[in-house]
């Protein structure tokens, strides 16, 4: 009888543990671009993982917001525009997450704010807010991301869309 | 002696496992909401539970901001004034909440902001933020919204009061 | 066998536990100080714990944004400027951190946001976001912050460094 409570208990343990450590890498996510990390930034993925950051009116022509693979990670964070906000003043706010796991998956919902600095008003302008959806993959080296999709909250379908399929499974 | 250990240990991963359980259904709140998902906004309240959403300046006459039900939440996600939030973008952002739990109820205590896109400047307006306060109740579908009730931060005491009655119990 | 099983399950759930305690305690940060609650606010404090809350360009001359022991937390929260900003409106919001737990003493990373009412605009005003370390030490009452240091997203590269050391180590 004490095996099975044992082992029960040691499960139960595993997935607070996959809980905690998955939402603490989350919150690495911003404080690492904010400070042009692009090792700590790149090594929050899987080797192959991929970001796609959403598309935005204002992006240079040619740009997609589609980041694949850890130099390409590493590269966002060292070229502009990135730097350029960073030198600027912003803060990449991720919002507590909601965080499902089934096995060696998972699948994390949120926000995702952009805020930059405004001088000329003393203040900070939110400028981006997107729907987050983080899949999460264990590793040998522990929870990596597998893909981030990003979908702006412009009104547009494609966020309400990202949130309802990640509240909805498969990994519920 | 293992028995008393075992016992011990099975109480403190309940406790964790309710802390981790009620931050999860709070970060489902806005994902739900944002993506139109009226059954899923109700689902997180019991059947007969309570939204009090506070009050602004600038409410439609004869609006209280106050939802009873199942049948009132959904109808809060599924008509206006939401739906003209949602489809102009918006997002509702829900802080990291402090949690306390006592047996088979809990209280939350958090910040919850309401962004809208605003075209004109390429950015979101911070339009609300209140200070929240969310009871708990325990059910054999899991943790329920017995009462949430919201308070704006517009400098007014019921703010002020809101925090400081949650902060210091009953349930601590 | 047991034995070794139960102590290691026993570590996991302290450092489960550590974890949730010390996220909660953040999150008790803006409702105690948006509250006006000066003795909950210094008594997230070691007796002798300090606030180092940054300075920005338009601070009044001669003050430095530090805070040192209990007393003087209590009087940041009970006089001007503080009181000015709750009393005009105002949200502190701390995001959800990345805690790092060594033995008695942690680290947490994360983002504060100080937003005010602004009724000419019918909304708030991001004014202040600072990048965050928060230093914690295990006592007889529970964890307390031995230092938090504040430093403003604006552009300069003491928030870098902030959060390059606090992502680092020593404690990891």
């Amino acid at each position: 009888m004490d095996e099975t409570r044992l082992a029960a208990l040691e499960a139960r343990v595993a997935a607070l543990e996959d809980q905690i450590a998955i939402a603490r890498l989350m919150a690495s996510y911003g404080p690492s671009v904010d400070s042009l990390s692009a090792d700590l930034t790149a090594a929050l993925w899987a080797d192959d993982g991929d970001y796609d950051a959403g598309t935005w009116p204002g992006m240079a022509a040619g740009t997609t917001g589609v980041f694949h693979g850890s130099d390409a990670l590493r590269e966002m964070v060292s070229t502009d525009p990135h730097q350029g906000f960073v030198r600027g003043g912003c803060a990449h706010v991720v919002s507590a997450p909601r965080i499902t796991v089934d096995g060696d998956t998972a699948v994390a919902v949120c926000y995702a704010q952009l805020l930059r600095r405004d001088e000329a008003t003393d203040s900070y302008r939110v400028w981006r807010i997107t729907a987050n959806r983080w899949e999460w993959t264990r590793t040998q080296a522990g929870w990596k991301v597998a893909n981030r999709t990003n979908r702006p909250l412009d009104g547009s379908e494609a966020a309400r869309e990202l949130f309802r399929d990640a509240l909805a499974g498969p990994v519920r």
